[in-house]
């Protein structure tokens, strides 16, 4: 497109400043996958628990996860992280990127993990259409047009 | 899912090795807008020359990005880069980015950029289904089942 808009308003910029580093991708998959607590996404992740620990209360500060007290017999209370909705949200991003991932990384016998329909068990597909119902098959149909927050490089 | 399979083989994972930077992001960005030159990518962004240098060079090691060589009046060939099929279908990926961001981090007058189809003018909008034909809300009906290359974790 090449229009003199600026770019510091840019959605995508602004989401990588939240989500935008390897272990806090990688705790999100965790968290979409069920686990909801700092001892097993370290156990999974690897993440170095000073890492694992502020990206955790990064997540939270901005909203995407929120914490929930438990206690096991014995032990003090601990938190438990679970997704909000702005952190719900962020599943067609994990699932663009493990699609991605999938045709072109994985090892010669395929994918470690299939998303399936729950509903009927077919495989989970990821598609464009338009908000007039025609179905948009990539970038070469896309136009990208001034949006409401435009704004103008000065002179 | 809680599966005790290993999680080293992780197609989100693999994917952000190649593309989980935020300058990585934002040099794709550009390419699917239509920015190929070196300057251009470096005045739009405001990356650093050397890390703008070294991410344009690994997105063509891996195959996302290839050079092209041009030459203006007067000036000695230089690179241009393209985006290749593999660059191309990171598009979902970008689109989830920025939709994400249009929804929780634009300012108040709305978000910069509208991608629309350009067959139509509709706003484009990014959808779930099934290979069976069924509409998928969300992550409440996706199950995650076992790929063909899951590894199961030794004892």
């Amino acid at each position: 497109m090449n229009v003199p808009f600026r770019v510091d308003n840019c959605s995508i910029e602004r989401t990588l400043d939240v989500v935008g580093e390897k272990w806090t991708f990688l705790v999100l998959r965790e968290a979409f996958s069920g686990v909801r607590r700092f001892a097993d996404m370290q156990a999974i992740t690897g993440a170095p628990r000073q890492v694992l620990s502020a990206r955790l209360n990064r997540l939270v500060d901005e909203g995407l996860l929120r914490k929930e007290p438990y206690r096991e017999p014995g032990q003090r209370q601990r938190d438990e992280y679970r997704l909000t909705q702005k952190g719900l949200d962020l599943y067609p991003i994990l699932v663009a990127l493990m699609h991605w991932g999938d045709t072109y990384m994985a090892d010669e016998e395929g994918p470690p993990v299939m998303l399936t329909h729950r509903g009927c068990g077919a495989a989970l597909e990821q598609h464009f259409r338009c908000a007039d119902g025609h179905e948009v098959a990539g970038p070469r149909e896309v136009t990208a047009v001034e949006g409401s927050g435009a704004k103008l490089k000065s002179a």
